[in-house]
């Protein structure tokens, strides 16, 4: 058994790039945060927008973020993007994101999101709470 | 007595820019939003985050917009924005914005902002409500 | 017979949203740009990072751009976009653009574009050139 | 002696700002970038747009970039960004950005660069080439 993956594919577009006529690379970092929500809909069968009140969380922030860029996307390039949770940890995981163009791996991202709720001693503030087993369980496939 | 004018400068950057080395055309609507803020800012003595509370309205939201490209603004160029509202409604207000690249107008874009409060009868919807006679005068210099 | 219209679906990101949970208006910009792109594949067979080769233009850029925000658009909402061109003049064309959600209108968009060449007499300028007219027939449906 | 560190201030927009009111993951990628070209604007006296003919390269490609998000940054908030090059390899070098808020640290990031030139073998693409002595001198301060 492995990592539930979640791929999609989209046309650089215009917008997307700079005056190299590549992808600017903070719109890497969009890419990867849609798919995660993506992955998270998939493996638990909720909207985005429904997560915090299926779960009893506020929602699923970024702690942490990078990319590694192998090779330019160029505009209308078909990339494809995988998505999968590498790891879970008490109460925070990792997604990784692959980005192909022509089967040749352009970008490798990754993200750290922590599975937060308010933090009842201070409700301007978000805590990590542990994820259930049986959220972890459906990201495996 | 004329209109007051909020003036800001800033420099064109990689990021903003297309393929064609010039700033791609969402980039203005930005540049156009966030002057609307400082405008009111300026004219009111109120911070944009302060803007709901300090005169019992949800927002100003944006009900048009538009945009005319004149000239292109290319990679480092030092752009002028100048801001003001050019005519006041009953509950909505028409904010002109210009951007001048070396003295000349390369964007001249408008905005038409609505002064709105939670609708009583339907409180996920918004409704204008009249602008105060006072918030009208401070456009004024 | 009528305008060749270009249709295509999105979900709202979360990234395109603002702090009120709405859209923030420049991504229409964006999501106008791409569908103009993507009408002009479907009626002329051409890939848009091609199109300025196949016609000898240097591109459609844009003049003028303008949008009417009806309803919000939220987190998740399932965007339906359609895209015509709505009047060819001698070099210069409108693009209408309607986002529903729903089936309810929620925003209506127009763009000016260019069918622009090099300028001869200035190899910095861009100029608009005669749009053929076998290239005005391919937007009929 | 130590590193030519680039400071700005600019405040947090509207437009910068998710659903959640802090500012989206992508646009501190938008805001490093920007440091980066001024840092360099700051050390070397060259403009953003000339720096690749000044100094026969074509341009500062970024291979890999991360950041760590710290404390979030809200709608208003007058962030500080500090900038430097904290490493000098011999065709590569990292930029290390800081952004504090209220005198405390946000997000860290950095960003890895090369110092590229058109690859003479394939002129599509580009190879690192050796960082001048006297460039990676005007980096100390």
């Amino acid at each position: 058994m492995g990592n539930l993956v979640y791929h999609r594919q989209f046309t650089v577009e215009w917008g997307h790039c700079d005056p190299a006529g590549i992808v600017f690379n903070s719109r890497f970092f969009e890419f990867f945060d849609w798919s995660a929500w993506l992955l998270f809909e998939k493996a638990l069968g909720v909207r985005p927008s429904e997560l915090g009140s299926a779960y009893g969380i506020v929602g699923i922030p970024l702690v942490d973020a990078q990319a590694r860029f192998i090779k330019p996307a160029k505009f209308n390039d078909v990339a494809d993007i995988a998505s999968e949770v590498i790891e879970f940890r008490r109460s925070s995981f990792e997604v990784r994101h692959r980005i192909s163009i022509d089967g040749e791996l352009a970008v490798e991202g990754s993200e750290t999101r922590v599975w937060a709720a308010q933090d009842p001693g201070n409700p301007v503030k978000l805590k990590g709470i542990p994820i259930p087993a049986d959220v972890i369980e459906r990201f495996r496939a």
